[in-house]
């Protein structure tokens, strides 16, 4: 690749500016893209020229938006597409008979990304948002993904800060062991008030061809003495998506 | 930015690159790649790497694929997202009260490309995909949104081939424009067996804050005369999400 003066290559520097754009970053503009990657106006504004012709960004005046192109050629794609139309239906299902928030998730490093979320018209708070983040030791779906994840990771994660949203958050290595131990032996998680005090979030595996758990379905309900209830019903339907994705699974 | 021999930028290789992947590829060879963006493999090679670091890409072996990093940032920014979002809820409750396949699409230039779709579990013979595209002329929501586009738009729609499926395609400039002023007296778009004999798409607009339409909401259901039933809930549906839309929309 030809090189800049800094050595950095032209597509590190095209990188940095599309990972400009932020979660509720809907439109940046110029300025803002060069302050958040680091590069003077003049590079931004041609690597922005440049990507707003191939349709991966979309440019009104001064604001400039990730292109639909781009998010089509993605979603085409990505493994994570195939999963979330794997777990569509029986998502439907288990919102429509629960009618909690329920949500797909999978292990990116030592946080979760949520793939997709069914919500109510009235939810619990909840904190996850689609191609949203959250770290593992405080989700009930990082907590599943990280108990079937190899020691290295697990470690990483206990050795690691953890930041605490209440009282109830797991915050300690000793905690976090305990914990990733017995949700192996469960087979589901169950964090009442980890993350917020009033909601109660439950997490179950779902498994790929080799029987690895490549993703978490969970239920984020109210707080209360209920909550325990739905775990049937969100542990059927995570089976139902593995088998789904088990059948599925083309040998290479 | 730095150009390479044949006068293209970098990043437009970069992009050719990505855009080498198509709706059925999970996993390409850096041959493939190669082949598909008239690279040199030396150059798709390196450019592969470049992507690869960036989690924009993600490579097994041999096999290369879109990354979930890439996924994450198209969702989080795009306008279409948005869009989703707040469609969401409402196709679900659709979906669950006529049991049939409702999907949500966009104009992008002369094609309608699919941003969601909810299938049933049996569902009748259906086209349209994920981040899918088909000509404007041939489904229903492609109709829809040529109705309100702009003349120009819909005349080089009118004056282009047009691909015929069956013996009800619209397939001439004077059925496309006789098409076009029906549905927007109508206020939808009724297509039975205009792509495969045995469905029927039906389509309705669904406007933004300026009262443009800005997306199609469709069901694809039997081409029986139980079709022309669904249209209310239909359309119902489709301005319970101009309404969120239209309140969505903030200031620029």
């Amino acid at each position: 690749m030809p090189r800049v003066a800094t050595g950095e290559s032209v597509i590190a520097r095209a990188v940095r500016v599309v990972e400009a754009f932020g979660l509720d970053d809907t439109s940046l503009t110029v300025g803002d893209i060069a302050r958040r990657s680091g590069l003077h106006v003049a590079t931004a504004s041609r690597i922005i020229e440049e990507l707003t012709a191939a349709g991966w960004l979309e440019r009104d005046g001064r604001s400039v938006r990730i292109g639909v192109r781009l998010w089509e050629l993605a979603s085409r794609s990505s493994p994570a597409t195939g999963l979330r139309a794997a777990a569509m239906p029986f998502m439907e299902d288990l919102h429509q008979v629960i009618g909690n928030d329920t949500q797909l998730a999978v292990l990116d490093g030592t946080e979760v990304l949520f793939l997709e979320r069914l919500t109510s018209p009235n939810p619990v708070v909840n904190y996850s948002r689609i191609a949203g983040r959250l770290p593992v030791h405080a989700s009930s779906s990082g907590l599943v993904l990280l108990a079937h994840a190899d020691a290295a990771r697990q470690e990483a994660v206990a050795t690691a800060p953890m930041t605490v949203y209440t009282d109830k958050t797991i915050h300690t290595a000793a905690q976090l062991r305990t914990t990733l131990a017995h949700i192996r032996r469960q087979g589901y998680a169950l964090c009442p008030g980890h993350i917020y005090p009033d909601t109660t979030g439950i997490a179950a595996p779902i498994r790929g061809s080799d029987d690895t758990v490549i993703a978490a379905l969970a239920l984020i309900v109210p707080n209360d003495d209920t909550a325990f209830t739905k775990i049937p019903a969100l542990q059927a339907t995570a089976r139902g998506i593995s088998r789904v994705m088990a059948s599925a699974a083309a040998p290479r």
